[in-house]
């Protein structure tokens, strides 16, 4: 198996989203449903606004998988836009395009509408925001479930659950079981109480007209040893997974480990610990 | 700008091409019937078979594309198989693909097909040839159709013609007009005598059952002095061109400049000739 | 210019660390001396060990670089290790190496030690820990300082400080010109009370035979709008210069912007935090 | 074993050459000897000039290997220029460099020159074809010989021999017996009566002030089925091959299998000739 790559593209008012993967080895079984339940949980969420209701994306795979199994060759997905007759006549890439509607001409502060309409000369910010947007996410949602789909073949276990919205932080820490039932909860939490606190966080900031921020984990259980390499910098896991991270439009931090945390403990409580994880691992 | 890349998936008889662009600047004027041009001239030729007629290619711009002019994002180009409605059911991504049909065991000499059944463990050698076809080189002509916008763009202009069919050869060295008319010839050359034969060569052949070969040459005029790099081996244009051209599937050889009959000549003459061409140009 | 890559190699022990740099743009002064001063900042620090006191790292410019000017080829940086002459007989690339002396098979928990040797199946752990040391950042330093140079080159101005050492934090928020100075305190805090604090913090560590971690923030002024892209999420700013820091040992976590402390806020209040940020900049 | 990379560094005059390269697997046996050995053999050449005689390359291996096996870390391979004394004022990294001295102003037809000079905006064309040298692939020879060690560890032969040096080709069609052989030729031809031509024809040559091109080809035996992939054209043994040998600086042609010789013959003929190429094999 050589590495795997990817390219996703497509406007969040577009026709559809597309990403071709190239690298994933032939036998693989693959199954659009499961896609979609990605793309569903992606959607999912406690407080989210009605875009995602209209939205209830489903994958159509049209290369690459043959008979429920990968045949070797790129993977393509589309997901297409419910909503594109609205937007056909706006985002239409042809010359009949109606390029005078629904033009945005205001920046917004923290997003790439300045510097993409300056990088790109675009008058209209649409033409950067239509791109930077959080609908490409999808696009990726859809590539990682393929991802996943490699990884669980080769007994690897993700998990992931919420630690913090807004000012409510988890009360206590959460065993592995806990986390994984945490999939079923509104907020992915894996305490109830907490869970509680933080829909209420929800519930005041949405009244307020306001949104909150969040804290999220995951873990990989089952890694076999040695991926990635310590033999060169851009071949380092930790790394890797802090740029698939960070590019996540709305991340602003990664940690690893003890992560800042350790920044305040001696190294010999960090060695301590390290001891530790290995022991719970 | 930034370099560019692209990925392409599609099967032979799936549902679609899939080419995803990834790096074309903004602001480049496109249109799907530029795309077209070019698909349909892939698909001209002089004793063309059936399947050519049938396929009729069409692109659509999914992505990256908007009111006639690139946004700077991954453009995404689709072409369907209009075929697709004969395949369904074979070729279905999902579970209930008819696998036991159009099972194909004996490989081709000459072909991926013994090794790519060894590579991916393919009992059906169709999961092997739906892929390493002749048709997935309708996606590479829909990229490099854009990619040939970008260098119109800066002044570049692309010219071909063939050379020889089976035994026939130039007669003569055209001039860069008549290469420039070879668009129009049915065997695309630039001599009309050598064309008649060329056609004949074609006729006898598909009397007898039989196919042929052939040579074609390419120009790039106006080329901007100091693309690629001699700074490193991997950036040197004239490599990067025959891998382009030797991963065409059936071809066999790449020459650039002189080419082998440089292996001929003494130096002096390869010297006079460098000469003569720098005059040329 | 096309994109810069670079590669770097050597071992802790090993004859000299190696780096080649590809991509960097011709006629842009470069000096040793300038990477000297890069490597130097790197080995002083309040409380540094015996090791670093030996290095005294000098770096040598074996190709790229003529005149005081790189030339658009590879630029190749040596850094020799004066330390060699007393490993030479262990770590000699030849058969005549003593590998039976200082053998390492007891892998130290958070490092690479176990997953290196059960990657590359090395019995002797020196073989992987000689790599996945933190020598090697000494390569990186050295590429980093030809990067700034061309950073500089087009008004980009770098600037780092420390904020935390172990439980000891900034007690206020240095403004610009403070943070310029941190480059000369020992401990690289823009604040003098604060710096004294950590300095004391470091004393008392280190009569406990321990150590301690910290946190540091990095600030890239003038950089031009539109370096990095939106429309693709490996071409995001954030995203590569995450995994840059996070591929360096012992870095534990990354923010940006904001970071963490925006999961706590209210979206109004990162809304205004922008505002107050553009404002700033 | 992810993907192996490598990079280049060094002027032909300047210091030394280096490499580094990033992926070979660990425990590979690899001795300087052996690097040598291909590097002499670049040197030697029935008619080669003063020059090569001089330089006598030996290759230094200062990263990535110990006690004769790699580490799986990056090697970094140094070949020292033993002509370096003469030019070290000339071509000195620092200000000191006589740039005054050995000036090139005039562009050689077929050559870097001035493609080189325009790009990176060098009036000393000196600067350009340091780099733009023969002298580089001495860098990639022993970049090869390690790629080579690696796959004679997995049983692959790689086999060349002359087939044409100027006006005379091989008389008759040699086995791989008589191939074997040819590394002990003076010309590297399989054929006794051919290779006494050659040599005649370059003695001509050189008493003319002449120099003459030439004809090589490369055999990979048992190769394992699958290298490379019909999956994405980039993945493409035969379009990488390509690449790789249109990079060397002189190299104006490359064939595979049948080569241009398949243009003028009928498909059925190809297709027999293919049958007794994998009856060969």
């Amino acid at each position: 198996m050589g590495r795997i790559r990817f390219l996703t593209a497509g406007e969040s008012h577009g026709p559809q989203l597309t990403v071709i993967i190239e690298g994933i080895p032939a036998g693989l079984a693959l199954a659009a449903e499961e896609i979609d339940r990605w793309l569903a949980r992606r959607q999912q969420g406690y407080g989210r606004g009605d875009r995602m209701a209209i939205e209830r994306d489903r994958v159509e795979m049209v290369a690459g998988v043959r008979g429920g199994r990968t045949l070797g060759s790129p993977i393509a997905l589309i997901i297409r836009n419910r909503d594109w007759p609205h937007w056909q006549e706006i985002m239409a890439p042809g010359p009949e395009a109606r390029l005078e509607e629904r033009v945005v001409t205001r920046p917004r502060p923290g997003h790439a509408d300045l510097a993409g309409g300056m990088k790109y000369r675009h008058g209209d910010l649409r033409n950067v925001l239509e791109r930077a947007s959080a609908r490409e996410t999808a696009a990726r949602v859809a590539a990682g479930a393929v991802a996943r789909r490699l990884l669980e073949a080769v007994g690897v276990e993700i998990l992931g659950h919420v630690r913090q919205i807004g000012p409510v932080r988890l009360a206590r820490e959460p065993d592995l079981a806990r986390i994984r039932e945490a999939a079923s909860s509104p907020v992915y939490c894996a305490d109830a109480e907490t869970e509680k606190a933080m829909m209420e966080a929800i519930d005041r900031a949405r009244e307020a007209g306001d949104s909150l921020g969040g804290v999220f984990e995951i873990f990989a259980l089952n890694v076999p040893p040695g991926l990635g390499s310590y033999a060169h910098w851009d071949r380092r896991l930790d790394g890797r997974l802090a740029q698939a991270l960070m590019s996540i439009p709305g991340i602003k931090g990664v940690e690893s480990g003890l992560g800042f945390a350790a920044a305040a403990s001696p190294g010999s409580a960090v060695h301590d610990a390290l001891h530790w994880d290995a022991g719970r691992g």
